[in-house]
């Protein structure tokens, strides 16, 4: 593919260099099962060691043995919400939010046909959580709070040591799981610091590739394994492990850590040189969130009385990746969960866009997309039914302006 | 590490070169989220579309509907029978075997502590499944059958499409697991031929990559899922699908069926040369089966009154890779449960150790290991607590050869 310009890392991200040739001898001559006995797994088994004191230090968990190795960040997330449910049976409430991700979200809806009672914390038009609807909600059969430590779609960060202490001053034994699948990479993660009892990231979100997870369960919470089987991962994950990615994983979390402050900086401005010059071309463009508190690589921004889809398509043509919303609900035409939960208005809500970068993204890139958008826009925007209330948008930025 | 001589296939296996350069371009240039929509990840979503048609084709299901990815062999199976129990939850009855690879096992001793009721059949002195003792177990209430095609350990092939009509012709509504981990790249699959209903494999058993799986569940089969989340996988398994591995899996499966062939002829013969070539030098090495339907890469050799884990050590120490029963249960010190459902005298279950060989395994492998073992079991043999009894087993072998 010609003039690839892939902004859609909330989505998914390409795999590091670094991180496929960290892999690269875990397929070719270190092939054992590191859980055999033989001298060749060695080299197998403690690649796998190794890689768990990486994860451990990425989160800052106390101890390695807090750190399990998934499939992915569903995986991470369905062991941790159903693995402290199962364990303790008898408490039956559960507080989640409105704008966790779709695939926590379906799982909770099951959990409800099972008898489970779930709260759905709101947000406000920037994207806060409502943390006085948090605190009141907490009760004494609360078995678990799971909160997002950012929002995939609109990169807003939600203060999780906040809500670890609210939780914990209402009923010291609701467990707290947090869903970082959105933060790993994009800011320090410290589980210990902001009092979190288990914490799921997926690799294919910073570099690492698709197929690859982890799971932090602090020593005092206690968890029925999802995949029952053989011994490994302590008895709390069945399966052969899959080395080269777990090796993966672990490179690609350091590459991670070392980047945070680039990710800070750099990612950060071109992020904002693409929200604000798209703010200042377009005059029918809004930032769906508040400006503070957003992970560096993400803005939503909403175009007025015009269909995502549409811009969606002109910029694929165009070899530009964005997205309406989660990979996970694409096609659909339902406006996002997040966006409605917010408020964003209907004007806006259908011609959504998140834009969501990556350490690989290119001042040229950033330059181009600025370049062809306003072209895009204007033509999508020409075959809108909602003229008139364009030009009146159109008139009231002008005399805004100037 | 030199000079590796790798005969314990069963537990994992080297991933193809092929394998690994069909799935470089997906860890590389096409690393879309296949759930996207833009154009950009066509590529990857139809990579998985082809790969499910292949796997279909590998099992020879009637519908690639028919086809889930999964992590894993323990995902897979923790699926199947998870799915089926948790669709109907009326029915509390289970029939496996004492034989099934101990990660199902586990699974069915959490089962038998919810409240269901597991009956596990029994095989006879040649690992052969007692097919009465399944018949008369089967009843109104039995759920589920599971029954793995070959055992890890004996590879000893249990007959799929006599136990399918059983299971049938008591009662239509039972449905059938078939754990295939150990059949595929060895035998043909056949699921419509062979009656199953449910059936998994693990792709790095034939030359995948660790941590990738496959489910066949029929049409007319309900499942709940296990991981539960986004659409993928038509709402049965959710989570980015792992689109390098699931393409590698495919790669695996068609190298396999191109090498069924040589399987069944050439690994056979070396694997017959290996066992008789044993069995003519090692005056106390017995064959723990029948020689008739076996999967043509395992033996399982018992050496009597020697000590199974020092045999390895010493192996080991040439780079001769075996094993003494299933990875996952590696260390343990218990005898295999294989071994004793079978009656393996005491004598010999200590001792036993089982070969599995590859495509890859070479005539000049299998010589290294007939020229070094009499040497090792000898050293073994000679600080064995039960010098009188090797000498009368030594004095029977002379004079049934004479």
């Amino acid at each position: 593919m010609t003039n690839l310009v892939y902004l859609d890392n909330n989505a998914t991200t390409k795999v590091d260099e670094k991180v496929l040739e960290a892999m690269l001898p875990y397929f070719k001559e270190e092939y054992a099962n590191p859980s055999s006995m033989y001298n060749f797994a060695k080299t197998s088994s403690n690649a796998i060691v190794e890689a768990r004191g990486i994860i451990k230090d990425f989160v800052n968990a106390k101890d390695e043995k807090e750190i399990l190795f998934t499939s992915c960040g569903s995986e991470s997330a369905n062991t941790a919400i159903r693995g402290v449910l199962n364990y303790n049976k008898n408490k039956k409430h559960i507080i989640t939010t409105k704008v966790e991700h779709p695939c926590v979200l379906n799982l909770y809806k099951t959990l409800e046909k099972q008898g489970y009672k779930v709260d759905y914390i709101g947000v406000n038009s920037n994207g806060e959580l409502n943390l006085e609807e948090l605190e009141a909600a907490i009760n004494e059969d609360t078995a678990l709070v799971s909160v997002m430590w950012a929002n995939n779609e609109t990169g807003v960060i939600y203060p999780i040591k906040k809500i670890s202490e609210i939780i914990k001053s209402k009923n010291k034994e609701t467990k707290f799981f947090v869903d970082a699948v959105q933060v790993a990479g994009k800011i320090p993660i410290d589980v210990q610091e902001n009092g979190i009892d288990l914490l799921g990231i997926s690799g294919h979100k910073f570099h690492a590739p698709k197929g690859i997870g982890a799971l932090y369960v602090n020593s005092k919470t206690m968890i029925t394994p999802l995949i029952i089987g053989g011994h490994q991962e302590r008895g709390k994950r069945a399966g052969t492990e899959n080395t080269p990615y777990i090796v993966g994983l672990a490179k690609a979390a350091q590459l991670a850590q070392d980047g945070l402050q680039y990710e800070i900086t750099e990612v950060k401005r071109l992020r904002d040189k693409l929200e604000s010059n798209i703010l200042k071309r377009i005059y029918n463009a809004r930032i769906n969130t508040g400006i503070a508190d957003r992970v560096p690589n993400t803005t939503n921004i909403g175009f007025e009385y015009i269909e995502g889809e549409l811009i969606l398509l002109h910029l694929s043509d165009l070899g530009i990746c964005a997205s309406s919303g989660s990979a996970c609900t694409s096609g659909s035409l339902e406006p996002s969960h997040v966006l409605r939960a917010m408020n964003v208005p209907f004007t806006a809500i259908h011609g959504s866009i998140r834009w969501s970068l990556s350490r690989f993204t290119t001042e040229k890139e950033i330059d181009y997309v600025i370049e062809k958008l306003p072209g895009i826009i204007e033509k999508v925007t020409s075959i809108s039914p909602y003229q008139k209330e364009l030009q009146a948008l159109k008139n009231l930025k002008n005399n805004t302006l100037s």
